[in-house]
């Protein structure tokens, strides 16, 4: 009855997963551990009661592993999905999906020639309870039909140097799940400004940046993203309506009164502010799983789409000018709704 | 057609009241000045095109005198109104009305033995954006009955020295006054709650105080005072009433994002938060001397009841228990609801 | 390795309490159920893939429970506790401990004579992330010494009828545990201000009421209750310290602008706030069972102390005047400090 | 030593205006007005002891007028400037200069031609304390170098029926003029994101709309403008900078909880929000024409700018694309910094 979790990848985020789904979700274990670093694996394995392996086909295939989370570095994703797919296994896969167009197609490629839904991916986002209270805002009894969407996403730094492409593939690739997922619609088209550099910025790059996107339906999404803030780590979400305006900021408990100044703590990383919501995906998969019910976050057709929209809107900010948005026809494998966090 | 106002008293707030009646103020002027130090007196009469004299009742009886504000330190105000009351003169005067209720109690004789109401007390508060809309919450169709009056009032630090009587006297005296005003009656018993010294305490001294009072109809006015509380200056006055709550903060315009932290500033002295009510009091003053109507603000009599409740405050303090609070009965000349800031 | 955890009392609060258990809680299932109403007990089972059982010695002494949670009605919890302790299990009870002292008390002994610390206390404010995070703030670093304690607790409404001494006993309750607590001291003396009753409130009884107590060390601490406050749930805890000051308003999620207004929504229910404290609370207790470790949360002691002080609460209101605090010698078993929650 | 106003336009914002300037600013008095309608100019002249004129010239020409405000209709101002400015005397004409740029460029010439700035423009939100103390922030002790400027317009609805070309030259241009006050530099390029109309929007129209620009120095400045929001009149500006983020909001004072919602009143127009701005506006006037010293305001010069930058939006809006934006040199009598609001 307890799902036996196998994880590839267990550097920052994937130990932390696999943590969570030894000891905080309900209903799961750790069985088997890869990394590319071995010692690395071993030496968690030990901690977890759990055992490690040389390759990721032996991970996918072992038989005290009945799903996978994948949480490798992002070029690798697509590679180790391939792999591991025939296995016929449920994946958890932290996003992106890809770092190419082409190797995101052939995962879509080989979930569909299998026949199944096997990867969730990990926009973690839909399941915050900012973003889910967000969404059921938009309604006639809300603020109406959404109109304009307005991003913030700040980073304290960029971790891994500041380059303007992965400032759009890795980090702003959130607020384009997000909007699709909130819209229930794809993209149009969409237009990056990049504005006066801040004082981090390497010379050729650009930070912070403005991504401008339009939906099939005519709604206008911003991005205002800035990957060295410096001030903190920041993620808000208006949208204005044809009946009113939500904003999901960011939810605090304490206001604290010293030195003529009143206010509140910016947590310095993402993990401080979406710890919950990576407790719930997990603990909504391993549901899933252990019930036989559809995944009821991100399905590869999301991480897909959120690939060829970055993809555009890197095109469009070397271009400087709008670039359109077109997604090829949807598999019916992810025809119907999304299922969404369950209450 | 121009009201010509004598100030007696130019320190610190006798002299910015001078400029605003000069400079600020719609159909003012200030004419005559008095201080106990001439020098001073005559150097702002020189830069107002004023002129300075040596006596307070000089002041009073001068022709080019209509109206007079006194802004003296508060333990000669009463002999000086006293001088100053038979001259007939409209008088703004600072709170607090006196410093003992004996003084207060000589002032209201004499002006009710002229047969006019010749003063207007300085409870700016009255006057205040914030606190006018607070009151107008306390309706049916607002907040409902008033039940529960919670006030925060926050000195950064006592600026003649702490001493506790004079906390109630001179600061709290203030939420005594907004009291009697929010809720048009009169208070029944007040005690005082001396806990823990802050660190800048004298001995023998305490600070904060918790002042409780209950009002004639039951109503539970708090008042945590806290003269030395050093992160700064702080206003808020919270009513529970019978369909909700309200509370007034301290308005603010920006939040401020470094450093991990969101917030506003908190004003480090009184005059930032409530320059715009000592406005709106002198105007409306100033309004009711040329048209001749009844004054807008607080009346001596509302001056002297605020003088009773600090002394049994006081009382309450040294006694460490309840103690009545028993006003005599209003003279006549004090009948009737008070106009309040017109708009 | 998993616990197998019976739930005496499956009403309200527990059947949500073994829901969770079984299915959001790691490392735990629920195995034997109890309820005064056998059908009830049941009903859950069968959903549960769980027995009942017709008696509370039967679930304690069951081969198939390693550990017990009690949320029957307040009444029986001491009862129940004295019946199941000698079975030597490990216990969750709700709070309160009991309902009288002398309940409390025999509680107590009986653990005492059993020499080990068997009970934890459902006081899950302590496992709130606000509560949390405001205890971290009373530190030389944060706001200083603690000096005045102000705390608001609003309920929508009285669920089950208004009685002022319950008012005491199972509502304010909560911040008799949080103020020692956060203070890390016991308190010396305890006050209750009755003003004008609340439309709601029944003849004789008193909503909204103030409860004033010092600690031995002169901490003032407020309580502004109000059971009947019909605009919604909301707790606050503000701390002034001597360097500045902390409040733990209510955290939220979105911010919603329409017809003139913009704002937050207020929860209905005490488990919308602290569903996230319930759940951490579970897990910290199942964690300490499977391993053997003291319990992070309130223990028998702490529940006593809060009977004792709701006590002379009681016994305040009914005077009108102060009633000293003070509790008996510490038995030895509790001594040490509290684990509190891990991170 | 009173300055002698004479009034041209005395609808909505002209009376209230001249009712200002004869009650609330000190050192005004109202004498001569003049309306297109001259029954409504007599009947509000003798409410204020004035008399009316049945032409411009004759109202600029009179011995009794020292300075005159316009406040007629946008589409008269500068056939009224050029007829008034003849006479030599000081103007504070209200926004906009004028709605074409030919117009605007017709009152610069005037004003050069005759050597002396007699032009205040009514940009009254450069009087604002918010965006003063928004600016304040814009310093390397505050937030640094500005990088995005994000600016929110909220009408509730559009007074005068939804055109967009007016949205941009009569709403838009406040924030165009805010911008170039804040960043002390002029635009370079402008956009227009027309996207889906909200619910009253006419067939043909947009609303809302996103307007992007381009400094000379490369920050990215944004205006989402909704001129039929319906929620409330909203004005907010977030300038992201080097070392920080500062947000102006709408101060307010009261917060209400009622029916499980906690929030504020949004006022329902701008007047509610900029009251003080327009006091602070006139009386810096006033004082500056009694002082013979510089207008602390917008110059003509200024008014110039933005409906240049405001013709560039409509044609932007219309083309789809980026417009750049060049000023023709700016006339030396307009050199040197702004004088801005004295404290």
């Amino acid at each position: 009855m307890t799902v036996r979790v196998g994880v590839v990848g267990v550097g920052n985020i994937g130990s932390s997963h696999a943590l969570n789904l030894a000891r905080v979700v309900s209903g799961s274990a750790v069985s088997v551990l890869f990394d590319a670093d071995p010692d690395r694996a071993a030496a968690l394995a030990a901690d977890l009661g759990a055992r490690s392996v040389r390759t990721v086909p032996e991970l996918f295939d072992a038989d005290d592993v009945d799903a996978v989370l994948v949480a490798s570095p992002d070029d690798v994703h697509a590679e180790q999905l391939l792999l591991g797919l025939p296995a016929g296994k449920p994946v958890l896969c932290e996003k992106p999906l890809a770092t190419t167009e082409a190797d995101a197609r052939a995962v879509i490629d080989a979930e569909v020639g299998l026949g199944r839904r096997l990867v969730q991916l990990g926009f973690m986002r839909r399941f915050d309870p900012g973003y889910v209270q967000l969404k059921q805002e938009l309604t006639a009894q809300g603020i109406g039909e959404p109109l304009v969407v307005h991003n913030v996403h700040r980073n304290t730094s960029a971790p891994y140097g500041l380059v303007t492409e992965r400032t759009l593939t890795n980090m702003v690739v959130h607020e384009l799940d997000i909007g699709r997922w909130l819209l229930d619609e794809e993209y149009a088209s969409v237009m990056v400004v990049a504005g006066r550099p801040g004082p981090l910025t390497p010379d050729g790059q650009h930070d912070p940046i403005l991504v401008v996107l339009r939906t099939a339906s005519g709604v206008v999404v911003e991005v205002e993203a800035f990957a060295n803030a410096q001030y903190g780590y920041e993620v808000v979400c208006r949208v204005t309506g044809s009946r009113g305006q939500a904003v999901m900021g960011d939810g605090s408990y304490i206001t604290r009164s010293t030195s003529f100044s009143r206010g509140v703590d910016l947590p310095e990383l993402w993990l401080g502010r979406f710890a919950e919501a990576y407790r719930l995906q997990l603990q909504g998969w391993v549901d899933a799983v252990q019930g036989g019910e559809p995944f009821p976050g991100a399905t590869s057709w999301d991480g897909f789409a959120a690939t060829v929209v970055a993809t555009r809107a890197v095109e469009a900010y070397r271009s400087g000018g709008w670039v359109d948005v077109v997604l090829p026809p949807r598999p019916s494998l992810y025809a119907g709704p999304d299922v969404g966090p369950r209450p």
